[in-house]
């Protein structure tokens, strides 16, 4: 039909969970919007890339050379929660209930995927645990088999110096009925059960 | 957490069909994308409006004054079909069975939205009727009450001219099984039967 739609069409086709269809949708719509609107969404995308780093320190998006978090006084420097990528950052950040710090290691160990221990940010993890002498390393590292290969990993890596090292629970998700738990997520939360006290209930 | 990213996934959490989660997952995947694919990709956004306009004739989207369609030697001229909108005439032409023409109303009537007679094309398509004498005029309109309103609206307004009027037949969907039909389409596949020759089975 016409070329600069069906381009468009083409350029929003290539991104992630946008099909065909949809992206034939939203060029329609964009076709639609106002010039202003286009050209904050047009600037928005190209200056993505100039507008946004990553932190020195714990390798978290950031608009600073030192992200928030890390520069942050009321945040505990000596827990450091090593995520796999930003969006889990985000997520945890979201619950609300984390004061320490972050360290993005840019993926998890996949031998598979040629993605070995080099290719992660864990020479850097080790840098800063050198220097900030944590007193806790929490593996915040999802609950799929090469996420717990990864923790397993780092667990071995920073052993005996001195670090408590801890790995988010496994169990039953919020609102999750028993009768809907598969096996694996049973078994985890009957192996991690906990002594009942008033004040963890 | 970080403005610009947010300032994105805003924006492209407007658009219709991306939700929160998605705008985010998305602003994420373009950070990871090279320079020159988020140029391209904005360059497409910011410029659409001034790469598309209407054809002058048939009020389809174009990058010319009159669409390749009205202007294609291959094309019949006599036989104008109207649709509501220009993603229905690509619907139409990706079926490829239509040789025909197109006029693009610009929406159907809805008073109860204040869509009246004089905000559609519907004097253009007048001066062209007058102008083109065409043959044939197939309301190209969807199947819902307003859709129908505005064909017999348009057929009534161009009966005794010696064009011959005609819509598009009802029946079940291909594909669909009996057991799934709605009553008001198998209804309408009873009325509009037809005899069974070799050639339309």
């Amino acid at each position: 039909m016409v070329k600069a739609l069906e381009e468009l069409a083409q350029a929003l086709n290539r991104l992630p969970s946008i099909g065909k269809k949809t992206a034939w949708r939203l060029a329609l719509h964009l076709l639609e919007c106002d010039r202003d609107e286009l050209r904050y969404l047009a600037e928005c995308i190209g200056g993505i890339k100039d507008k946004v780093i990553v932190c020195r320190k714990c390798f978290n998006l950031s608009e600073t050379e030192i992200c928030p978090i890390c520069a942050s006084a009321s945040r505990d420097g000596s827990i450091i929660c090593v995520v796999e990528k930003p969006a889990d950052v985000f997520s945890i950040e979201q619950s609300g209930r984390f004061r320490g710090t972050y360290h993005v290691l840019g993926g998890v160990l996949s031998p598979i995927n040629g993605i070995t221990a080099d290719k992660l940010r864990i020479t850097e993890l080790e840098e800063r645990i050198q220097t900030d002498k944590p007193a806790e390393l929490i593996m915040g590292l999802g609950a799929s088999a090469e996420a717990e290969m990864t923790a397993l990993y780092l667990a071995k890596m920073f052993s005996g110096r001195g670090i408590r090292l801890t790995r988010l629970a496994r169990g039953l998700p919020a609102g999750m009925e028993l009768e809907y738990a598969d096996q694996l997520t049973l078994s985890q939360a009957l192996n991690e059960r906990i002594d009942i006290r008033y004040n963890t209930m």
